[in-house]
C-alpha cells in the first residue's frame, strides 16, 4: 500500500522544524553521546538538588494513591483538585481572582498549543484567518502545529543595541498591527524561547490593547515564567482579563517526561477546550497531576522554583557571558540581553555564512548547537541579523560550557577566516 | 470579548455524542451518587484482584525509576523498550514479525483515533474522502474527532437471529463497497463496543480484501482484544499486513486514567503517526510507559487478563442474561450475542419511543442506561430496529446488574402500556 495522507493529515505529519533538529541531534548522539557535547539541549538541567526535590515528591505520594488515580478516569479539563491548587497559587502570586473553571489541565502545553493554534485559525464565516506573532525569533515547535498552509502572520522586531555586547529585540510597533478580519490569535512566549526576551511593560500594554481593540485572544506562552518554572527575571503586571490566556508548564521545572501543563483563561474558552480535549484525548494523565499537585501543595515548588531553579539560570547565564567576554576576543559578537528562560541568543555579525553553516560545522566537531533559523518560520531575518543567530541553552554543566564554547570559537575563526 | 472559533475549532470543540453522554451522567451522579444505579459506566470493573494487581505492579517500580523517567524528554515515537516489550508480545499471541519499528506508543488510544481520523479524511490532491464504517453501531468516541463535516460514511448491518433471545448484526456486504475515490480508511472495533459482536472469518476476510483491492488502510481497535485485557472470545486470525491498522489499549486492562495505547502498523505509518504526534503533544507520558512495560514484563499482564479480567466479563454477561430471561418475561426483548468486549446490547421490539426516552425515563428512576442512538452516528436505524436498543455495562456489580435491570423492566413495562 501506498501511504496516501490527507492535505491536514501532511500537515499534521509534517517534517516540522522541531523535529529535524530533534531528528539529527538523536541521530548525532545515539552513537557515541559521551563523545558529544551538546549545548543544544531542550531538557531543563537535572541537579543533584534538582533530582532529590522531585524524588522526594515522588515518595511522598503512596502506591495506593497512584493506584486510585490511575485504575479510573478523571475529569477531561483535569482533576479537580489540583485546577484548585493551581488557581489558588496563581491567585496568591498575580492578584487574581480565577477560580478551577478558569484552569484546564493538560498533557503538556505542546497539546495546549495544538488546540489554540488550530481553534484560532483558518476559515472562519467569512474570512481566513492565521495566529499573528508580534516578533520573530519565536518557539520553533509552533511552527509545524497548523493545519492550514501559511499558519502564521509573523513580524520581525527592530534591534536596540544596549552596549557593544548586549542587545534587545524590540517590538517593531509600527509594523505590528493585529486586525480581527486577518487573525484569530496573537502568541508570545514571555519570557522568550530563543531569545530569553521578557516584554517591556510598554509593549505589553501595546499588545493588550491591540488584542482588546480587535477582540481577539493574546496568548502567552509562559513555559519559563513565574511562579514555575520561575526564569522571568522582568515579570510585569500580568492581569486576568477576558481576552488573555496563560499557559504555565511544569516541564522546566523539572518533569518534562511527565507531560502535564495548565492554560489559564476565560471559562467560556476553558469550556471549549476542555470539549476538545476530551474529543481528541479524553483526559490529562493522571499520573502527572498528582505529582503536581503534590508539589504544589506539599513540597512548595514556588519555593523551590525561585530558590534553586531561578539562580541556577541565572547564574549560568552570567558564566556563559563572561566565559564568551574571555573566549570570543577578535570576535564581532553580541548577546541578547538575558532577562529570562533557558537559553541564549548569540549574534556573529560578521559571518557571511547563515547559522545553517555554523550548525553543520558544529556537528563535524562533535558540537550541538541550535541554528537560528528555524525560530523565523520562514521569514527572511537578514535585516536584522538574524541568520548569523544561534541558541545556546543554559540547561548543561559549566564543564560542557566551556568545551563547548571553545569548539564554537575555532568553528567561527575558521568560518571567518574563510569568507563564509 | 465574543469567543469566535475557526470552522475546524469549532469541530475540535464540538459537543459530541460521547460528552453530551459523559457530561449528563456526571452531571446526574454528582449530587448524590449512593442513590443512583450506573449501567452507562465505561471504566473498567475495579473488583479487589484487579486493585491487587495493579497495586502490586505500581509498588514493584522504584521511586527512582519513576523520577528518572518523568525528569527528562523521551523519544516521541515511545520508549524503546515498551515498543519492543509490546512487539514481542504481540509477535508471540498473533505470530506476527513485528519490530519495535511497528509499534507507535500514543496517550491511549482516543489521541491515536483523532490521528488516524484526521490524516485519512479531507480533501485529498482531487478528490474529498471519508471514513468509512462498515457496520453501525459504532464506538460513539469516533464521531466527535474528525476535523470535516460529515467524515464518515458508515453502512447498517444485516440481522441475523439466533434464537428468540439472541441475534447477530452481520457485514450487509451488499451494500459495503468502500472505494478508494471516497474513502481514506476503514474503522472497526473488534470486539465492538457497543455490541459485543466480533467479526466472523468470512466477514474479516471481505474487509481485509476491500480494504487491500483499494489501497486504504483497514483500522482495527482492539481496546477489547487479545491479549490485553483479553476480552474477545471469538479471535480471528489477525494477520499483519502493510495496510492493517491496530490499535491496542491498556485501559480496559484496568488503568484508564494512566493514558496509554499502541499502534501497531506499517513502519512508514508509524513514522508519520510519530511526527503527528510530536508536532501535537511532544511525546507519549513517562509514567503509563513504565506502568505498561512493567506490567508486562514483570507481572504477566496477558495471564492475568485471560485468568481474571476475561472469565469476569463474561461470567457477568452470562449473568446478565439469566437475570434477563427471567426479569423480562413478558416483554419483547433481545440481544445482541455476546462475543466480547465490557457491554451488552438489548433491544426491546415493541417500544414505539426511540432508546432516547427510555434513557431520559431511566435518569427520572436514578438509573443510568446508554441509549442506542449515539452509536449510529445520526443514520436512520429504523431498518434493523436500532432505535429501540440500549447499551448496559458489565463493568459493575452483581448487586447493580440486579437492580438496575428491575428498575429497567418496570420503565420498559410502563413504556408498553403507554405505547410509547
Amino acid at each position: 500500500m501506498s501511504l496516501t495522507l490527507s492535505k491536514q493529515g501532511n500537515l499534521m505529519c509534517q517534517n516540522s522544524p522541531m523535529i529535524k533538529l530533534a531528528k539529527d541531534i538523536n541521530m548525532s548522539l545515539a552513537s557515541d553521546s559521551k563523545q558529544w557535547l551538546n549545548l543544544g539541549v531542550g531538557n531543563p538541567l537535572i541537579t543533584k538538588e534538582v533530582e532529590e526535590y522531585w524524588l522526594s515528591v515522588i515518595k511522598s505520594i503512596s502506591a495506593e494513591k497512584v493506584a486510585q488515580s490511575v485504575m479510573s478516569y478523571g475529569s477531561t479539563s483535569g482533576d479537580l483538585l489540583l485546577r484548585k491548587t493551581c488557581s489558588e497559587l496563581l491567585n496568591k502570586h498575580y492578584g487574581w481572582e480565577t477560580t478551577a473553571e478558569n484552569i484546564l489541565v493538560t498533557n503538556g502545553s505542546q497539546s495546549l498549543f495544538f488546540m489554540l493554534n488550530n481553534i484560532f485559525s483558518g476559515q472562519f464565516n467569512s474570512d481566513s484567518k492565521k495566529i499573528f506573532i508580534p516578533a520573530l525569533p519565536e518557539y520553533v515547535g509552533y511552527s509545524g502545529q497548523i493545519l492550514n498552509q501559511d499558519g502564521f502572520d509573523a513580524r520581525l522586531p527592530t534591534v536596540k543595541n544596549i552596549d557593544d555586547k548586549e542587545f534587545i529585540y524590540k517590538l517593531d510597533i509600527e509594523n505590528c498591527h493585529v486586525n480581527r478580519r486577518e487573525h484569530g490569535a496573537m502568541i508570545l512566549s514571555f519570557p522568550s524561547n530563543p531569545t530569553g526576551k521578557c516584554l517591556s511593560e510598554q509593549e505589553w500594554q501595546f499588545l493588550v490593547k491591540a488584542a482588546e481593540n480587535e477582540g481577539i485572544p493574546l496568548i502567552i506562552d509562559c513555559a519559563y515564567g513565574n511562579p514555575f518554572p520561575g526564569l522571568c527575571h522582568q515579570p510585569i503586571d500580568f492581569k486576568m482579563l477576558p481576552n488573555l490566556v496563560y499557559s504555565f508548564s511544569f516541564s522546566k521545572a523539572g518533569i518534562p517526561g511527565s507531560r502535564i501543563g495548565i492554560a489559564v483563561a476565560d471559562s467560556a474558552l476553558v469550556a471549549n477546550l476542555s470539549l476538545s480535549q476530551c474529543n481528541a484525548t479524553i483526559q490529562p494523565n493522571a499520573y502527572a497531576q498528582l505529582l503536581a499537585n503534590q508539589a504544589i501543595n506539599h513540597h512548595d515548588l514556588s519555593r523551590f522554583c525561585h530558590q534553586v531553579l531561578r539562580p541556577m539560570y541565572s547564574n549560568m547565564a552570567l558564566f556563559a557571558k563572561t566565559l564568551m567576554m574571555d573566549l570570543f576576543k577578535g570576535i564581532n559578537w553580541k548577546m541578547h540581553q538575558y532577562s529570562g528562560g533557558m537559553f541564549l541568543w548569540i549574534q556573529f555579525s560578521d559571518l557571511k555564512c547563515n547559522s545553517q553553516v555554523i550548525y553543520e560545522e558544529a556537528k563535524k566537531h562533535k558540537l550541538i548547537i541550535v541554528p537560528g533559523d528555524v525560530f523565523f518560520f520562514g521569514v527572511d531575518s537578514s535585516s536584522i541579523g538574524g541568520e548569523q543567530c544561534i541558541r545556546i541553552s543554559l540547561a548543561v554543566s559549566e564543564r560542557t560550557l566551556i568545551e563547548g564554547l571553545s569548539i564554537l570559537k575555532n568553528i567561527i575563526h575558521k568560518l571567518l577566516v574563510n569568507k563564509n
